[in-house]
């Protein structure tokens, strides 16, 4: 049975006349409560593809170890492939009576092929080949991810190499801190959606352990051949423990928890342009294709697609939560409760590739106001740490020190009502007499960007070695 | 954009090619990004009633008030009709291309009547129609659910009464402890189920108030009546700010927590059903109606339904997990973000219904194996705190002191191999020579549980003393 | 054993060398082990004045019912006065070998009055006693929060009242979009505040009932009055099953729900601070006494209390999400994981106590920038909606047409670089030319909000309306 | 402040006294809440040791680059390495008018020191010295937990081996399906706690990268050498991007990720010695090192412990939880909601760390009770698998057919009231003529288990393969 009934007649009714949903409540019958609560066929029949690659190399292992004959497996890889015509065809008879996506292919299979169907379930129970269809779903949600997140990098790369001397302001706690570099902002997230491929990768490498063989929970006394039906599927290794193959779901808890993590570093993002939107900051320009706005109103830019993928970090914890608390206290080894395994981790995966999706198309159609960048970055003595540290670097003060005599130029420019970079030297000597006029080549935004040249800083050389290193990573 | 996409073809296609999903990726073109991220038509449908029933509450304000004529509002409210009897007969024209419901009804509105549709929009926005949309629609979830739990109550009560004496170990740490009824620990759940229930009350209670009339944000400057509109839908009144009415979805999420909470009391019984199916306990049958079994193996019964509805609290704290995480943070008024509402309610509520018809059954369905219960409601010195109370009881002494008595007798019978009941009252004499043949009338199970008359304890007449009480409440 | 282990000078010197905590891990002895995992007086202390409290009311209701003598309850009571005068000296000996704070109070009671002592625990278990501790703990919490949030209302209502005329840009998306009054903007959380209030009140109304009597989960075979105990304990009645009394965690659950979707709202509204403070925005200001600052940046205001407000609902939602996973499965009755209970409420009350205390604090001290906010307000057409109004309202224009004729005004406005309001008349008879110069009365930010006075809108007579209809309830 | 305010008298007395806990809540002065909310000296101490090693690691690196002098790391370096002995002998006076760890340490060495300690700060904040103190802190805390999983496998790999051929009931949905070894099932763990170490290590792995040097959020002007800070940490390489290492707090969610991935896994076995530990079961025992019970039902054996570690995930979830709120949505580069990443953290790891080594004492203390696991294997025609297996494997019917056999069979034997193995041959070849004597080879448990000898199944002889690898995988 399918969580999501919005696809059954009957329930949208019901929810259109404000009347109960299941058949008059208590008045339903047992059976048809079973039904509904059991049945999975709505949701794992995403899994089709797996389940006949599945069958595909268990029927083909059968064989070669003379388990079943070569006429057997012929009828059998027969109708698997005409199977596969149906679906691609969108003929293929899902049917409810047959509960979820094994029984539904099996039952096809005898229809089409008769008896010889019945030979491809020996040394297999739905037990290992749910564990090994889902398996190799999520093994492939991660590989698509993992590619999506390499183009979203490739999408921010490109934008930060166009941008490596664009000034902004750096914040602290949203308030103007140090001027930095566009580019060296948007490279930040180069580095996050980095870890976020690796750890991908990492569990893709994880899980990729075949369980097909351990058949209900105890492995078979077949002479099954476990290392070529785990070849024939891409997988590294078969599995070691048969108990564990049908009873695990750790490797979908991780692709959720690496989903969450992405996906918190997405809304950061999403977050940030939300915030450069508004008239206020005006720090970016999106176009249409992103955002909404009003027949009446037409200066207003509404940032759906970031709102949306802000959103999505929701959905993605609340997958891994509900993936976490089915499996809390489980007894070994399959209970039904893992059914619930499927949809909370097909819906994390939708919603993460379309955001991951919308996020690189909005990265690659946002234009910085670079003017208004600027602007910010230079007001409000924002390089006032850097004539600090000149005091520290140039005359030797004691950091403290240095600190006092900025605070008293600060002071001084607030009353004149000039920045740190139009004070006189004259005033800054006052101060200390140590000064010196190389002194203003550190107070304008640019030079103070421009300096901060330690390995992972915001000059624009440093950030254009990143964009380099992470080009030629990308290639 | 429905988060549910298994719908569309091309995702199906995708998954089962093992392809990126949306349209090769970053080659997608931004408008159809767009659309996929944006578009809800595919969830919000199931608002359909509840559009149609606030727009034709608002049309018929807005006549009364003088704002549209007479003529054009019977013409809306023939549109609506004959809106409401194409989506009964499942031709209605869903269309992608209209984003929302709103939006789609309108349209097909325009459609039908012409400019006079135009009219419906005068002092309303979609921002207050999604607001009354979704509340009625969470509101009548709300009573729903009530009133299954009343009537899961309902089956409990009738169960209990039935097994007022029937004997079973009450357990701690799942360890038996104290003899108690069968008829008490079902009536239990009935206390933590009327307080679920009594928590919706509450929650349908306090949304109940209506949003229409709050416009854009700001309020309307149209003389519209407001007191009318939320009469004529069956709230108590309007809300009292415009802001607050088009950003709050606390009461949604007040539905969810109500919803988590119900959640973990269905599984610890359907736990409990899990264990006691077991051959070790024994202690109830449940029929096939709500069991799985083998072919081959017929003394097999899994308890698939009660494992489910176990299950099922996962997804309901996913749901109240994600939409806190969606509303974390985010400024007034209406944010694109709160568009991710709905999923997780509409998902939650279904599982909920689900698991409470489900449940609901399988109380009815259960029988318990008396003889089984009662055997282990007696082994284990289940009695010897009764013994030690009698002590304190009958002879007054000290609670220590008839500790350390207890002790003895127990261990004196373990030695002879047979039960506190059957030790010879030389015996315990022996041990306190105070003690009375009256002893042996708490040292049996059904004695002991007889003996605990305290109010709400687990004598058969407090349990039938509590099964009146709630049979007359739930009349 | 808490779990707030920082405590330990053990761990922290093993944090602090990098060394493993648990005393060399497996060398452990199991002794050690069992008692680091399971003691619980480093936390449940903060259970000792509800201890005392359902001691001193089941020692008097033993001597009335007879169970115990006069002689006994006065020793006992003296007993107990004395630990309470121990505890508030700082001078109790907590003792972890007594594991929780009912064996501490226990144990020095005995020390203090001898055998007498033991007659307390008369009719009563600890899990009975445990029950009624925490349940008293987290209703005076909610009462305690309750009442915090009928002063960061009162907070809010006094701060509109000085600003039901202060004018602001209504945000939707982060974008303005209507002029709206900051005193309307802060009366929408008023509402929010107010509901949650109101939640607190149901929870505490709802758990008030008296678990006390249960003992160890079937109820008492000794004469005992819960009625007596209930009432002496401020509880409005006895709960009504003993099993369900032990085994019951829902109230917390409750308590905990609430506070996270208080917290979501405080989030909102911290968020919005963060936001408003930004030199971009520029909204309002915060005293120091909110904010952190830069020695050398004077004009940095770092709204940290905000932020950490903003970030406390992760605690909330956290533990809420613990203790749901805790109960999840439990069968009934008394588990041992129950234990884990107390941490989760008590940090999440700490959490959202300070967050209200905070809240109110920074609300009380922020001061809008009225002459920033206008100015907002006016900007980008945002009186385009009150043109369009205006032209259906008087002359009787369809939506569509009047939104045709506001969007070429819009442009045409545009084009002269000017605002709607200052568009000569003719250009906008240009448009339409049944256009008046009354028109221009809604074509001000003033004049916009000034209109929207329909119930709950945003004009400054709506606002002060809710503020007057406030103050009376918050009296 | 400290979440964790159990600490402070203040508190613990208004919660004795059922008062407000904010010195009287609206009346407490601004400063004295900004302190409450703002200060975190009472949970980062905990950092300590990292602090100091980041800030010799930082003095050595400014000495060699030249930016400081040779006499001022001297001075600097003893200044540490006495604030270390303060620390280490307690008398280190932390206060918390100096907010956190890192003002305290500065504050002392200034003390200690003198106007040296201010040289200290050059090229640093304290933005980029948190995030090394805290990355050195979870990496640290990643390595002791996959230390302490390496010790748990050891431990159930030694049960296993001694147990490799103790024959139990396999479950599945908690009814016995198919007769496994006691080995095999405790083998299925050390898998999932293998899969869970080698999470800890990549976790460690990808986030030992050193932060420092990223000053506040822009990289420093000063000629600094951040690979040699790095590698005198025991890091990889220094952070790429200055902004990401001042933000980022992935690390810490992947480590909270895992430890929740593992704290299911423990659930799972925690959740099995309680079923296992019931008289209905009675399938092991465990010493009274793990177990409490009672004074008067001396064979009452709470299973305490493993219901604690069952119940940790709860916290181990909801910290994932909190931090995952607190990230969501935070715009670059450090805000102060990020402070709230430490307490989740280190309650986690308390967590974790005393469940791993509760369920190593756990795993080394218990004893399978063969006779009864044997038992219990034997009971439900537990073979009636290997019957069916039999008959396609030997007489090569198709599956289908050799259900049908089998279930007739299995019918057969319930009739006469016997086990499938004590079912005359006669009466099996009436059901089909090829049945022959050896059948009877399959029959038996023992055989049953004894047959599964496919990659990973539950045969002695795979079982004892696998414990052969694990063996010397652990070494």
């Amino acid at each position: 049975m399918s969580d999501d009934s919005s696809q059954t007649p009957v329930q949208s009714a019901a929810d259109g006349q404000g009347q109960a949903m299941w058949g008059g409540r208590f008045t339903a019958k047992p059976a048809e409560l079973m039904q509904a609560i059991n049945v999975s066929i709505g949701f794992d029949r995403r899994l089709a593809a797996q389940d006949l690659a599945g069958s595909r190399a268990h029927a083909a292992m059968l064989r070669k170890q003379g388990v079943i004959s070569s006429a057997d497996e012929a009828a059998i890889q027969q109708g698997l492939a005409d199977i596969e015509a149906e679906m691609a065809a969108g003929t293929f008879p899902f049917r409810e009576e047959y509960e979820d996506i094994h029984m539904n292919v099996e039952a096809r299979l005898r229809e089409l092929i008769g008896p010889a169907a019945g030979r491809l379930h020996t040394a297999r129970s739905r037990n290992d080949q749910v564990a090994v269809d889902f398996r190799l779903w999520v093994r492939d949600a991660c590989r698509r991810v993992e590619g999506q997140l390499r183009g979203l990098q490739a999408a921010l790369v490109a934008k930060a190499e166009a941008h490596a001397e664009t000034l902004m302001p750096g914040f602290t706690h949203l308030q103007p801190a140090q001027p930095v570099t566009f580019g060296h902002h948007l490279m930040a997230y180069v580095e996050m959606f980095g870890r976020d491929a690796s750890r991908f990768a990492d569990a893709a490498k994880r899980m990729n352990e075949c369980p097909l063989g351990a058949a209900a929970l105890a492995g078979s006394p077949f002479p099954i051949d476990r290392e070529a039906t785990a070849r024939a599927l891409g997988f590294d290794r078969p599995t070691a423990n048969s108990l564990d193959s049908v009873s695990a779901r750790d490797f979908a808890l991780e692709a959720l928890a690496d989903a969450t993590i992405c996906g918190t570093h997405l809304s950061r993002l999403a977050e940030e342009i939300v915030v450069w939107m508004t008239p206020q900051f005006g720090f970016i320009k999106l176009t249409d294709a992103f955002t909404t706005g009003s027949s009446i109103m037409p200066q207003k830019k509404n940032p759906d697609a970031a709102e949306l993928v802000r959103a999505k970090v929701g959905r993605l914890l609340g997958s891994f939560t509900q993936l976490s608390v089915v499996m809390k206290g489980l007894p070994l080894a399959y209970s039904k409760d893992m059914q619930e395994d499927k949809v909370p981790t097909f819906e994390a995966f939708d919603a993460l590739e379309l955001s991951l999706a919308a996020m690189a198309g909005m990265v690659a159609d946002l234009e910085p106001v670079a003017a208004r960048m600027a602007q910010a970055a230079g007001s409000g003595f924002s390089t006032a740490t850097d004539l600090a540290d000149w005091l520290v670097r140039t005359l030797d003060l004691p950091f403290r020190d240095a600190h006092h005599v900025t605070g008293a130029a600060v002071k001084r420019a607030e009353t004149l009502g000039c920045d740190l970079a139009d004070l006189p030297l004259s005033e800054l000597q006052a101060l200390n007499q140590g000064i010196t006029a190389d002194v203003y080549d550190v107070l304008t935004p640019r030079a103070s960007a421009g300096s901060r040249r330690s390995y992972g800083g915001t000059s624009p050389e440093q950030v254009r070695a990143q964009v380099a290193r992470w080009k030629e990573m990308l290639k």
